[in-house]
């Protein structure tokens, strides 16, 4: 009762792993999704104010570092199952801020209560800032399933993820997107191409320095 | 596409991990989960039989072993949302089923698909193998949530898995329910009460002996 | 003392890793192990019985799903001490006979006896379902080593442990050993010459639809 | 070479433990603290915004998200060694933002270098963001040692952690700090004073419900 | 084949986990107890050489360093099976003896066959060093079951381990064992008895400061 | 106070893992490393033995056993870190030193205290067991690299990691040090050019035998 309740939640993201199930080398918490889009967020929207677009900083503090606060309650529901049906996904959404709600009147103190009812909603609207929310999602999508390809992870979820993203990322209208296109994923690739290290070759000239 | 499929999809429920999000100081798997369920509804069952009850072992074999197999698709969905509405709650499931039934279709070879059908569906009927199942089910929660309570976990929900599962257990009218409450949980909850070790006694025992 | 003791006891073999000492990306409880078996056993046994063999689901039951329980025991001992010479074995199996033995007096109440001595005895007899369980234990090593060697594990023993249960196998009588060699492996095998991903394919691909 | 090595090397985060060495129940990486510090920071900026306070939010949300970023290159040395000398101290310091700043030199376009020695500093200064950083940064300390104590870690270095934070915090003059210490504190100290659970006494309600 | 086959076996015991099976707050490796067995027997010898006796260094770091190397080809088989029998345990240790024995004839050089052979056979003789070894060995049982009865581990093994390992130690004589008993037992002890932290008390402490 | 906290300490080092923030497919305990380095150091001075040279064997275990027991204090700090200026590296080592003996001061009994002051000083002096001891830790480091790229870790820093500790060892004028390059690397070498495995070859030749 009160914001301790709410502080010490936090914590439970730290154990709700990402795509549960499927095998990968490297397990991501929701807490560290949170706080890369937080951060990818950040980067995008400095590109945009250097477009002369202006930032609501506040605002997009907000919707990054609470976007995913709903999953304490229901899980990293699979996607596959989110994106079953158009119904499911509106009745999943609906649960969610339901109980988001229900542990705001619980929880929230009186003079809290219009503060986290702001910051808990569903933040990716048609804002610029929802719209770097969207944009910064997608790119973690991009970044985890690109590691894992990249590692020789051949479950075919992951090229789906990435194939999912990345159509999502460009269909989305913002100057941080083309910047994304055409200056960090060329980078991405490029380095995902690279061949395996030949231990020889850096034996021998280790030894011959 | 075939029966490989199916057979190496079975590893995927070592990766879902039960009760996502709450600390607990053992972890579960899904599949670890089932095979105690398999395992106490054999000793459910033999208790059945010494009663002059008639069981279906091979109804018993499939409803046990795959209760949980729908899993794999939408993965461990966290208990307050599958019970938050009647409707969501038939929902979840009405899409657990569409994706089982749609894995039978694209991967199933012809000839086994209708034994396929009927053993992954949900086997939790009226029948005494639909009920010793969920007899069993529940019975791998109160160990899960005792375990977790008897280490010191003070987490509600652990309370809340406890008494819940014991309570839809009494609720169930089979021999078994009632060797349970009067042989197997008095043993539990007495160890439970276990006061802790006192280790000068076991020292000074050690050396004097 | 009593049935609580024997189930509180499967809790410990989520404990007991598979094929310690070795490097694996994926590791494998004996829990998760035993589970797999009952599945495929099960499969194995429908594959039986549509080709006219009569199958004892009780017995097969009874054999799957505790055949690993002496390891609570003495542990998952690495298979070349196991294979040291006969007269080990022979042993080593006398001692986990006795440990099973041994529990059942101290802790199985006298009306419970017969039957655990039936269920804990071990279960790979000649006959249909002592065979079944004998493919289905092996089939779980091909997937496991299977799964090893995909991801690039170039450790001698998998590539020992692969063969090994492919020529055990081979050499029982069964119908579903020749469904498993004709339906089952080629896909498994097939999968596993799938070359690694193209991830400047797929990107293109992703940016041109 | 370009914005993508950045952010890559967000990534690094998650496997970098804080309080490396010590005995916990539960492990925190770098990437969850920050996550946590950022969440921290947005209530406790929203209580001074509602005292009157101006809060520069684009500055808060560079001064905490990127709090802890320097720790890529230096890890989380442990606090002994920070607090062992004022010499070392800042000799560290001087390590760290040599060590980014050449990172912002060798990676980052020269359109952004402005912006990342901006927000790649220290930024823990005078200022209320500043300040609330310090708070929230000592907040998640005192979380971290009080769940540990809670669930009955012994190891002093938990209450040495906890005591400092708190003693830091309670010197900050925020409206904020005051109102951690008068509504927040007592609720996480109350809890901490629960009394371990009484199993049988759970089952008995359980069973007569 | 080669010092490099031997060199490259030694990282095989850090995934072989003692007490295999049994719930614990903390897994300890055996390569981990190498090392410490490793450095207590130092001080061990440091303390019978302060009581005159002589002390072969070159025969104490061949027997400590090497003693479990065995378990490499074995794992770590539960201690009630090694018990089981004098003749089970006699054939578990001629075994061991041959396949250390085989890998020395099979990957060891000529010229140091006849140094593998003297450091890896069984190293708990009568001497001096032997004994050492042997005290060492049991004083790691005894922190690594102490450390689990202090956090609140209930499970009986670590009672018996911590028992019999005491015992053994007592029965040994070397001024270092009364050393043990007399100066390093007794702070265990007091420290297993210290009660649980006061989380209030520190709390107002640390704001009364 | 005592021997028995300078005991306790050591379980720490089983906490510090090395080379942290980076992926690996394996983790190293600073213990486990440690085990290695006793292992490796003990065929370095046989070589040397084997040649003629003389080797205090007491030096040599008190240097290779606790030649890092100092990152009980410091944690294990990252190689760009300590080698980024001579001053800074300088003034870590007094910071561990002082560490080390504060330590001495306070637990150690004043009849042992001379016994630690030699034992936990740095080792690594240019005795031939110094010498022994240097280039057992950098092979350790060579290992420990090299199994990381045979896996297909892309990391630069392994790279760099294995090419210094290979430049560093084949600087040191050893008998050893040639008979690692000379028998030890080569092997090492054509292992890790070793191809990926072909399943259907040996599924085939399984089926075939």
């Amino acid at each position: 009762m009160g914001i301790h309740t709410y502080f010490q939640s936090l914590n439970d993201l730290e154990r709700i792993i990402r795509c549960p199930g499927r095998f990968k080398y490297e397990e991501h918490s929701v807490s560290a999704h949170s706080w890369k889009v937080v951060q990818y967020a950040k980067t995008l929207a400095d590109i945009e104010e250097s477009n002369g677009v202006t930032v609501d900083w506040k605002k997009l503090y907000e919707v990054t570092s609470s976007h995913d606060y709903g999953e304490i309650f229901i899980g990293d529901i699979k996607t596959p199952v989110k994106h079953y049906s158009l119904e499911l996904r509106a009745m999943l959404q609906k649960v969610e801020e339901g109980m988001v709600s229900h542990f705001i009147d619980e929880h929230i103190p009186e003079e809290f209560k219009p503060i986290f009812r702001r910051q808990l909603r569903e933040g990716k609207d048609d804002s610029v800032e929802g719209l770097i929310l969207e944009v910064a999602d997608k790119m973690d999508q991009v970044y985890e399933a690109f590691t894992e390809l990249q590692r020789g992870n051949t479950e075919k979820e992951f090229i789906v993820m990435y194939r999912s993203a990345l159509i999502k990322i460009k269909g989305i209208n913002l100057h941080c997107v083309n910047y994304f296109l055409q200056n960090i994923l060329p980078d991405m690739v490029s380095e995902g191409s690279r061949s395996s290290i030949d231990i020889a070759k850096i034996t021998n000239e280790a030894l011959a320095s």
